[in-house]
């Protein structure tokens, strides 16, 4: 999920480092690794550990089996009149199993939180926790599958043939430029919602983010102009995500400057990107970029000189999404920013992707719907903003504990659906 | 599960089209069919459909989310400090995530209870129920995966690419011959428990339950004449079995007879199985294999005619394990033979392999087992047996519900695991 509140992870690293405690637990820099001797195991009194010995999930019954009639119900000879049932109507498969309520959450482990290509094994407590989020925030069952292959063919046939068993697949931790076309071919393959929240769940939110602080700060949103800086899975989304909005100054930079035409080092999704933004044709870097700009938006994990901050638009929208380092700390935005946002939880504004998915999910598969198009991605983009009732500088998106938000999201995402035509019920 | 207790399966057309009511639901002459209209749904006031709604399993979270710690902890940053160590040192995946207690209930739908081939998505609601067992028997988390292929070097493929994920892969109601290199090539491939419980989950209940009768009846194991009718996945397994459990002579006979050197029509498996068997050389029908024998196994699913069970060797012993109709009827076996078992319920001597698959799962997990070895299979037959406390003609098995059971066996194939030095821990 970098690079949201989720590279937060890379706050250990750092925090570890920085109190010399690094020697007692395996370094960033020791990783791929084999071999780590039992002393450098983790303290198994240390809280994080201690509450994940075992796992943080469980496969439970909705029911009991204590009897013989039991068991002739939930298994044989009973369930064969179900299993009876689905193959003569197959649209019953997700009304008589857990299948319409289930999502695979689909790693490869190339781009975990903030840590990188550590592996489908490392990734999957982040998936666990995932499944543990889709759980509470929305009821809905899932599943961590963590895949021992890193090619995308391999991962799309892999999850295509999975889809008998789950109702939706959240791709999550997938390096970019990959998760592009392992998302675009997997949804073209599946009738039901493929989502990457990496890219989408951000873009969501930072959608939504935008639309309040627009109003707080009394700009259009159509009239913005934007630069992101990082194009990864989460900056391409939210270029993308801004333009089906309306807006039409985009700028996007990489860790070479501004994308644009003039560029002649650009991999492929990146061409596609100068292609689709910067109008102006800026070029240098990001105080280029930023020079009378609106909105910042980070998601890079780079760090913006305070100078080209400074640069910007009066009343700018500072949305600095690195964790936990921001590219530019709250402190020094708020010197220059109208409305600030981070990726954490100690200061005002935390956008982070946990408003977005869990709503989008249910309410896709509440009306079974067979994709997550751009519309419903918009609508949960409105939905979040409008659950704050009276925008201001310090609350342009609810807080993640507000319950609302995922009935507000799941029910402009399943309206959404049915409008479009996508849903099945 | 064809063709045990599960096959039991088979009973619920029967019986509904004995009752008349074939006409309101899919009956068995219409599958797989597609387009069912709703009139031909199943009553939702049926108990079994009743229970069904919305599937049998539930993926919970161990701990609660209330706070901004608990998910800091669960999830990040906390998260990433688990998978910073899981990076470096691969063995804490079984440790800090849930894959070490997590199994697999894999399907391709082929060969679903008794119904045959009704696709993956019928086969999901036997999965759930499965799913419910595992947890119920043995406390191991069980998830279903009912693959949208038939191919086996898909199915081996997209398992294998499964294994960070899971600790042990319970294969299920695949079709034979397919089933044997699917398990072999999986089991070759991957450092866990790679098990299709059609074949050794019988062939282990009928073992133990053979051990109990031969002591019962004074006759040695080894010193046996064996007849198994039926040469599909539970029947190979089952002449295997007691090939390693010292019984020198077992026949098995299919739909057109003895299977042997003599047969010109056999498929490679059933080729393998006449070089393993038949050591005098029978030819013929049923009624020439029975004639003398000391104990019938059947998994066929035909009948046998009472002349050919009078002709078997004084104290016999039928195990007719045909669901819901076994190959020779309890109350016609007793005039001849001195034990008697089933797969029903409602007789004496259930041969069910949930005495064998939970403890069998549990012992291998709990030692971290690479594979099930013939040695683990062995132990958990005899672990069975002796469960028995005084074996009789009315109870060479212990009941489904004696959870002394699970306990037995998971401890008798962990030491055999550790004794073969196949344990982990």
């Amino acid at each position: 999920m970098a690079p949201l509140a989720d590279a937060a992870a890379a706050a250990v690293a750092g925090a570890a480092g920085a109190q010399g405690v690094a020697d007692a637990r395996p370094g960033s820099q020791q990783y791929p690794a084999s071999g780590a001797s039992a002393s450098q195991h983790p303290d198994p009194a240390d809280p994080v550990f201690a509450m994940h010995v075992g796992g943080k999930l469980e496969v439970v019954a909705k029911s009991p089996l204590r009897t013989r009639r039991d068991l002739s119900l939930a298994y044989t000879p009973g369930v064969a009149e179900v299993s009876r049932a689905i193959a003569a109507d197959p649209t019953l498969l997700d009304v008589y199993t857990g299948r319409g309520n289930t999502v695979a959450v689909v790693s490869d482990g190339t781009a975990v939180l903030g840590l990188g290509d550590i592996g489908p094994g490392a990734a999957m407590p982040v998936m666990e926790g995932k499944a543990m989020l889709f759980k509470h925030f929305a009821n809905i069952d899932a599943v961590p599958i963590c895949l021992d292959t890193t090619d995308p063919d391999e991962i799309v046939e892999t999850v295509a043939r999975l889809a008998p068993t789950f109702g939706g697949i959240n791709l999550e931790d997938i390096s970019a430029p990959r998760c592009f076309e392992i998302e675009r071919r997997l949804q073209e393959r599946l009738d039901l919602p493929v989502f990457h929240d990496d890219q989408h769940g951000t873009a969501v939110v930072v959608l939504a983010a935008l639309r309040n602080a627009a109003l707080v700060v009394g700009k259009p949103l159509a009239g913005l102009r934007v630069v992101i800086s990082g194009a990864g899975a989460a900056g391409v989304a939210i270029a993308a995500i801004l333009a089906r909005a309306g807006v039409r100054d985009v700028v996007v930079t990489d860790s070479r400057g501004v994308i644009g035409a003039h560029r002649t080092d650009l991999t492929p999704h990146k061409v596609q990107l100068a292609a689709q933004t910067n109008p102006r044709g800026v070029s240098g870097g990001i105080a280029e970029a930023l020079a009378g700009a609106d909105v910042y938006v980070g998601v890079s994990g780079g760090t913006v000189p305070e100078e080209a901050v400074a640069g910007m638009n009066t009343d700018s929208i500072v949305f600095a999404l690195a964790n936990p380092d921001p590219e530019v700390h709250p402190d020094v935005a708020v010197r220059y920013a109208a409305v600030v946002g981070t990726g954490r939880s100690d200061f005002p504004n935390q956008i982070n992707n946990v408003l977005a998915f869990p709503g989008i999910f249910r309410g896709a598969l509440d009306v079974r719907a067979t994709r997550v198009s751009e519309g419903m991605k918009l609508a949960a983009a409105v939905a979040i903003a409008d659950t704050v009732e009276v925008p201001s500088a310090g609350e342009v998106v609810p807080s993640v504990f507000d319950e609302r938000v995922v009935d507000n999201v799941a029910a402009a995402v399943a309206e959404a659906a049915r409008s479009e035509g996508i849903a099945r019920r």
